[in-house]
């Protein structure tokens, strides 16, 4: 202990779990570090900011600024890929305090003779302690230190370095660092590519989409169907299972426990005779033809995701070879998966309390780097809350140390505190509650929980209207404007979205039963014919939904998401806004699909950078109409026949009068 | 790292800054720990919270109970003074979740055949593990392991252990605790007694007691002083610095710089050639007067609060034997206390960064020792905001280490950072903003932080509508139905409070100037002959009000205050509970002094144990008047001109017809 040390420095923010986990950004994000720092007593403080991209480099140092109230901050740009982490280090700044003294004293006319040699004091120890003053410098400090220290000089001559600044502005570019206090932790922020935060997923399965319907699907066909995601503007294609299906215990359509020869098996049913997580289904095609699909994706804009899911058909190769990753049963059976009283006996799940978990863990990520090889660089986690959280720590963090550019999305549909677990396990990514999100309260309420909150730091959702698991019981009744409506708040509340295709813009809409969420006929267990150029499409309204997104980088970031009031229940009204502001958009979505709603909407012009009497214009891009705003309230009305959204973008500058030539 | 542990134990509740300093409670509290605690999958998962008295003995384990969304909770008491650890650990329960399975599979009536063995490996596990099995319990799991594994035993026999529940109430007697995951941190509460929960404070100057008044009071005087107190009804008098007043620039009256022979000083000033902080002023009396005073107040109830303030007059004797201890000017001198270009010249700051701080830090530390021999157990501590914070950290756990009965009430006006950072650096008590919140926002605003937020934890406010340094400006105003405000705001929004007497009570009220809030003729510098006898004196509604204090447990604690909704911008409601809510107190403010107000009331009577259709009494305790009340909204009426203020007690049991005999 250093009892001379005074400073205390705490509530460094972000941070997660007191530092025990590190938060998310994207490249060339500004990140901005505040924290509390104090001492007893009135001396004034300088702080810095230390900052370094991996571990093993050297601290960068940057100045702090007091905001407020015992707050300080500094930002700085995080230009690579990986890990940076930071701290902060603050001391009693002597020659401040000195020089804000002296300075109250002489304008007060107290005496001051002393301080003026207490100041030379503390200039020759800058002068004995730095090496690096330049030579100019050196000279102005010895001119003002005899200054100081002169009985003769006149009082004019000496306060002079003071009032003029010039002495402090020197000093300050030599600043003695004494009994320096360092925040005990080191906090880290992890740095993804700009896809983390911005990205639009068609999932689709490749066995579908055999034109003719009656043949398995191929990648090659895949191929083929790129131009359709290309056109509506999708950025990631997500692909279920591509690996060989087992065939002993293969569900049937509908999840029937036994199949008909020929039915193809769920694609989750990972492992046959032909291999495992490494392998090809060979229905689908080669290795090569895989990878020329993500070739031919790459050169359209697209990538291609994978789907991971660490469970095994028992006829993948794992259960002969590590019969000890399973669980047996004292029959001498192996354990397959279960919700009690369900049984899915198609499935082993592994099990992670075996003895042999560090061979386990090594093969699981070996299956990511397989695949990065072959060019994959956004997995989609199949349940990862059914396996070990900290497996994920692990895997993710190794994996990214070679492969920092790596996105993985966690599927987990499961308690929140175990799903905010996956995101701070390292998922760049995660799957939401959204899907069941319908009411004003229930949005309102959930996304301020993910960018007001503790999770803004750490969980990056990804908004899904439809998978192949949920067809959510409001789709089951929505007409088009219902379908319309969840596209735009998946697209517009969260910068990633996706859907479930062409099950969406098709508006497939029937459940096995009544009260049930899940597909008839699921394409799950079955070969699907879709009809992709059926008029009634919603392919049109995706379009635009997605080339808005695409030309405004306000729908690029979810954090900036700012609710605003309407005084109408059935009307959500909320912004997203570019740091800078030169990108504003303002949505409304009508949450009622059959009648027609109006409201006044409360926009906070000052927040974006208006007066309060500052005209505006709004220019709805999905409609095409230009409206004249002024102020903070302004009426909407929206009838969901024609279109159950408004998605503005906001122009600060309207011209007037002002800004002809001739008005000056 | 143990790949097999798959829990996760964050968020444990309550902690301060992330576990660095300790919570406080007082003797006989019951602490409820949470924690978030969960793990992958869907595992039954066993907690138990560990806690320990002082650090070097054994963890004491208590069951944990899942409360709700992945929350856990358990509780100890806290029976000694002292520091107390607590942490949480977990483990998946691999036969509770076997039990819910299986009683699953039976009620569904599928196939548990293998699980029933699954089962007796399980009971078998138990047997091999735990060699403290009662003889009876080994029997009977014995016994029952023979039914899971017999092929011969009918169904209905060897369901019996599980459907009955004797199986699960046996096992759990006998955990097997695999893979544990312990929270990486201990977290400390720090235990007082319970005067640290409840002090009603009375400061006054013993110099100013002499009954004459012409003469310097003594202790004697004190001694005499003391059956007024004792009516008033407050249990702790509280003594500005008792040692000898330096003679060097002694102040004068009102702050004059010069002091006229016989002026007595300020009391802050300490140290001369009869000694320093332990010694005694001559005029007041011997070190024998002192300690009757403290054994006379004892038998009447009230202890004796020492001032502490860590500054010397120029005549005190650390000045010659460690000017080290005191920051030295170029030309010699020490320099004098300043706030520029304010000038101090009676006092030497203590120079915390000098090189001997290991010193200066066992003599102050040694100087609370000293008077803890002489019987003083409370510390009222001067500015310790301009003292080193990491001084008192240590100083204050040194002290407690031998004396966990030593109550520290930090003096510290200064920005709210500092001030929370003394009681986390140990202060018991701390002096608040109350003394600046006039208005309904300020009061609730402030006082919600201090019960609601972090503060909560380590933070006791103790409430002072004046000091002999601040004569508010609403009193300053004040007629005396605002001072009784204050007194109630004071005595009933914070279970400790005080005032500066007589000056209070008898609502001394002229400032230096207009627009100042020091005394005008402050006791600070002269010697005051207070009429305690005055008939308007505010004696009797102060006796009153600590009668109520005294008779209610309710107000002896501060973390239970709620706000009440009141339809009156003039009216603040609020109430405090016992926790088991035998003793509910109910108040309403009058902040207009000058007029009367109503208002209707929202009293969630659900919280307080009552259904919506109850009715109950409420007995103000001061008028004497009983009302009978019905549901949530009450009415009430102010008229400041009888009195600013009800203090209701709510009794919940109002007799009716049922409660008669022949009612049945």
């Amino acid at each position: 202990m250093n009892g001379q040390q005074r400073v205390f420095i705490e509530n460094i923010q972000p941070q997660v779990n007191c530092g025990d986990f590190p938060v998310k950004r994207v490249i060339n994000d500004k990140i901005e570090i505040t924290a509390d720092i104090y001492c007893d007593s009135h001396d004034v403080l300088s702080a810095e900011l230390l900052c370094k991209f991996q571990e093993e480099e050297e601290w960068q140092s940057t100045e702090m600024e007091h905001v407020i109230n015992d707050q300080w901050k500094a930002n700085f740009i995080l230009t690579s890929l990986g890990s940076y982490f930071y701290t902060v280090r603050a001391w009693v700044d002597h020659f401040k305090s000195w020089h804000r003294d002296i300075l109250k004293k002489i304008e007060a006319d107290v005496d001051y003779k002393v301080d003026l040699k207490v100041g030379a004091i503390l200039v020759q120890e800058v002068m004995d302690k730095h090496n690096d003053i330049t030579e100019k410098d050196r000279k102005y400090l010895q001119k003002v230190e005899g200054k100081l220290t002169s009985d003769e000089a006149s009082p004019e001559s000496s306060t002079e370095p003071i009032l003029s600044g010039k002495l402090l502005r020197t000093m300050v570019k030599y600043p003695v660092k004494k009994h320096i206090s360092q925040h005990q932790k080191e906090f880290e922020v992890s740095v993804d590519r700009e896809r983390a935060n911005f990205s639009s997923w068609y999932e689709a399965f490749p066995r579908s989409l055999n034109p003719d319907g009656d043949k398995h699907g191929t990648f090659k066909d895949t191929i083929n169907f790129l131009p359709y995601i290309e056109e509506m503007g999708f950025n990631v294609l997500y692909l279920p299972p591509i690996h060989p299906i087992g065939k002993t215990n293969r569900k049937g359509k509908n999840n029937n426990v036994k199949s008909e020869t020929g039915e193809p098996g769920s694609p989750w049913a990972i492992g046959g005779k032909e291999g495992g997580h490494k392998s090809i289904h060979p229905e689908l095609g080669t290795m090569d033809d895989f990878q020329e699909l993500i070739e031919k994706s790459k050169e359209k804009g697209i990538e291609i995701a994978m789907d991971v899911a660490f469970q095994c058909s028992p006829d993948h190769p794992y259960v002969k070879e590590h019969p000890q990753w399973f669980k047996k049963r004292p029959d001498g059976t192996l354990q397959y998966a279960e919700n009690p009283p369900k049984k899915y006996e198609d499935i082993y799940p592994i099990y992670f309390e075996t003895e042999d978990w560090e061979n386990l863990w090594e093969e699981l990520k070996s299956v990511f780097l397989f695949w990065i090889e072959k060019g994959v660089k956004i997995f989609r986690v199949d349940n990862p809350h059914t396996k070990s959280l900290k497996f994920w720590g692990w895997a993710i963090t190794e994996i990214k140390k070679e492969h920092p550019d790596a996105i993985f999305l966690a599927e987990a549909f499961t308690r929140p505190k175990v799903m905010y677990n996956l995101a701070k396990q390292g998922f760049t990514q995660s799957y939401t509650y959204f899907t069941w999100r319908n009411t004003k309260y229930d949005i309102v309420t959930y996304c301020k929980e993910l960018v007001e909150k503790e999770p803004r730091e750490f969980f990056r959702p990804n908004f899904w209207p439809n998978t192949p698991d949920i067809l959510p019981e409001f789709l089951q009744v929505a007409n088009r404007a219902g379908y319309i409506q969840r596209l735009v708040l998946a697209a517009t509340l969260s910068s990633n979205y996706g859907i479930y295709g062409p099950a969406f813009e098709l508006m497939e809409r029937t459940p096995t039963r009544p009260g049930k969420e899940e597909y008839l006929n699921s394409e799950k267990y079955e070969i699907k014919n879709w009809d992709i150029n059926n008029s009634g499409s919603l392919k049109k309204i995706i379009s635009r939904v997605n080339a808005i997104r695409n030309e405004n980088k306000a729908l690029q970031n979810t954090h900036s998401l700012k609710f605003h009031d309407i005084d109408n229940e059935a009307l959500v009204c909320y912004s997203k806004a570019t740091d800078d502001l030169n990108n504003i958009i303002l949505v409304v979505v009508s949450l009622d699909p059959d009648h027609t709603h109006s409201g006044w909407l409360h926009f906070p012009v000052r927040d974006f950078g208006m007066e309060v009497h500052d005209p505006y214009q709004v220019h709805d891009l999905i409609s095409g109409s230009f409206y004249l705003w002024e102020g903070e309230h302004n009426y909407v009305e929206i009838n969901p026949g024609v279109l159950p959204v408004h998605i503005f973008q906001v122009r600060r500058k309207v011209r007037s009068e002002r800004d002809f030539d001739y008005f000056m």
